[in-house]
């Protein structure tokens, strides 16, 4: 195989082999392949696409490109959750327990934030003492013995997909449909669940900013799946407002927690229960998604769902009593409420300027060595419809430091498009794919 | 400006302005934008191509990015005279005397051949003694005085179109019509002439097989040259098959010195004569193509272009007396004659094939620094559209080793198909741009 052979066929619109590609990942991997081969066959993939088999062989030559990990030994259907990414998803902090709780096992590989992004092990090291650095072993026992854990990503799942990303990260090769759903899965294949729930975000704050491209990506990512023989289900919800109320690390964990007690905002809990049908279904502990949904709501309302949470924290290096008292958790020392600065309908709020606002406050990353504050962030009061005037109170800043607060403070009141009049209807589900 | 950006302008189809254009040449010869991001831009232009004023502005970005010959130290219009290649096109060789002796002042940069195609350098040294590595000031001093002067091409001529070239090379991103013109013309401006004629070949021995292409690429290398104010011809010329009779060094040589004498095969000569006329009206030396195709002939019939070449080859350290006694340059000790395996028309010479007999016999680079046999090669007897049987010589190897004769023989063969009859008519000329 020649490099240039390939990038040649592919430049000409021809179909890479299994092997071709399998070969091109391994030896790219390994640096025999340079960068500026790569990129121009990036370039020529963003142009003439790839077909389902090409699609397939590169997810899962980009996710055997290392540690495959392996969860035989955990009992049961492992169900992976995955989500595109969004502003005020914590999705995994309520969905997890749930489910762990109904006997689905959660053997769950996450991340750090980076940007205005937040991501769960940040979350969930607002409970002191809480740590994600655990070994394989200890993560299966876990598993086995409390039915959920949640690990830091390895350096050696995927490499290939990392090196490739950074790669397309520099040469405007990222948003190609088969490039997203393969890097995506070949990091949930290499992490070993037997079945795959996938959250695609459509909207201002997704990705995915058109719904259409959102149902493609979510297709995508569902044939792969299939193709690589783990059963896959994509729930495409919306992300053009900011899920839930709480933007910011604690904030967000003490939303979840509301939420595992009946009490969260509408669109997460609607969306955390049908996340939880479709893991239960896929886990096959539920027949139908009215039975998943039934099962869903009683373990909340039992109470069952925020033990798992409290044991979940617990096993892993946190304090139980944090989960029902959160009131314990890091607090800002400043917060402030912002009133809306006109009169009528919200009817736009910037999901991404929502985000930075937190990451101005110091809840997110500016580069990959920054140091995070966990306890500032911001919780809305009113969302998209909402009628609003001068007494209304738009969101609560939480925040450490008045000049901060100020910077966010402005860039919120921009954040917010009111209007006289609001006549969309705003809907958290937007489809399902894959049942 | 960052070179992402511009990667993505061109990948969603903009047009690159001419600073964006500059800057990104600039930035790239001094290793500041590293090479993935470059071939994405390449592979991204291959699919979306270049307006106008991008080609142009590329090819003057790369024209000074290095050194920009003066050349207004030589009194009259320079013109100068490019081919896009093929196999036995020793055009330079007898075409610049024939100009240079009628008062156009020859000041070219020449290089040496890679593969099968061979060089003009490579030809001159033919003549013993002869030398390319002149300083610029003995260069203009000599055009000045004689006429006529060849150096070798400069490192610092052009050299993003170098850097860059090498990267097309090995990603697949050589064959755009836009880049191809940019990178011929940027080394034509930098070699500073007032005007070029360009000599576009066409054929299965070029690099435009299709008729359609070369005018294209001629197309687009006219509009450059006079878009950069130099008066720029094109002669689109055939090379279905090899152009004159021989191939090799210094049978090339030969050949030519035939052609000065008049004696030069025919469709050898009439390209020269048509290049020729285009020089002398852009040198504003005639003013008709009539007139000026009968100072060719006159020129040669009188002996002053044989004289010119021979002037030439001295004041470049070469004996004059090898021009008039072609029989003193360097010959191969094995000459062998290779008759015709069937009877019937010769309908087809497989141009490229032909060149790599050639090399077999060693007359050609398989690499940078190979040695090359000046001596070998091959003269054909029969080309497209005669009638041949068994007794026919197709062609002459001229060879130093039995064994690599024996190889090119086989090959010969192999390059000739010979058919039962042939009704094609055969022109040289196939259009002239820019007139």
């Amino acid at each position: 195989m020649r490099m240039y052979d390939l990038i040649m066929k592919k430049r000409n619109g021809g179909i890479l082999k299994e092997n071709e590609i399998y070969e091109m990942i391994q030896e790219y991997t390994k640096g025999n392949i340079p960068d500026y081969q790569m990129s121009a066959m990036m370039m020529a993939i963003y142009f003439n696409g790839m077909e389902e088999a090409e699609t397939l062989a590169l997810t899962m030559a980009m996710a055997e490109s290392g540690d495959m990990l392996n969860l035989s030994k955990i009992n049961g259907v492992k169900v992976d959750k995955h989500s595109t990414g969004g502003v005020g998803d914590k999705t995994s902090l309520a969905l997890t327990p749930m489910v762990a709780a109904l006997g689905v096992p959660v053997a769950k590989m996450s991340g750090r934030g980076l940007g205005h992004t937040g991501g769960t092990i940040d979350k969930l090291e607002s409970f002191p003492g809480f740590s994600t650095e655990i070994s394989t072993e200890h993560f299966i026992k876990q598993v086995n013995e409390k039915g959920i854990a949640i690990m830091g990503q390895t350096a050696t799942l995927a490499p290939a997909d990392k090196k490739l990303y950074a790669l397309r990260d520099v040469t405007a090769t990222v948003d190609q449909m088969s490039l997203i759903a393969s890097s995506i899965m070949s990091k949930k294949l290499a992490a070993g669940a037997d079945a795959i729930v996938l959250d695609v975000k459509t909207g201002s704050g997704a990705f995915m900013k058109e719904e259409k491209d959102a149902f493609s990506l979510a297709n995508e990512m569902v044939r792969i799946g299939n193709g690589a023989g783990r059963r896959t289900i994509a729930v495409i919800s919306d992300m053009d407002e900011p899920l839930g109320n709480a933007v910011g690390n604690a904030l967000e964990v003490k939303e979840a927690i509301d939420t595992l007690k009946g009490n969260g905002p509408k669109d997460f809990t609607e969306l955390c229960y049908t996340l939880g049908t479709y893991m239960l279904i896929a886990g096959n502990k539920a027949e139908s998604e009215a039975e998943a949904r039934q099962m869903l709501e009683d373990t909340v309302r039992s109470g069952k769902a925020l033990d798992k949470l409290a044991e979940f924290i617990e096993a892993q290096g946190g304090n139980r009593e944090d989960v029902y008292h959160p009131e314990n958790l890091c607090k800002a020392s400043i917060i402030e409420e912002v009133y809306a600065d006109k009169e009528g309908y919200i009817s736009k709020i910037a999901c991404d300027e929502i985000g930075i606002c937190s990451l101005i406050l110091g809840g997110g990353r500016e580069t990959k060595d920054s140091v995070i504050d966990l306890s500032v962030g911001l919780v809305l009061h009113a969302k998209k419809g909402d009628y609003v005037d001068k007494n209304t109170v738009l969101a609560t800043i939480h925040g450490n430091s008045r000049e901060k607060i100020n910077l966010a403070k402005e860039r919120l009141l921009k954040a917010y498009t009111i209007t006289d009049s609001y006549n969309q209807t705003k809907e958290i589900i937007k489809g399902v794919i894959g049942i």
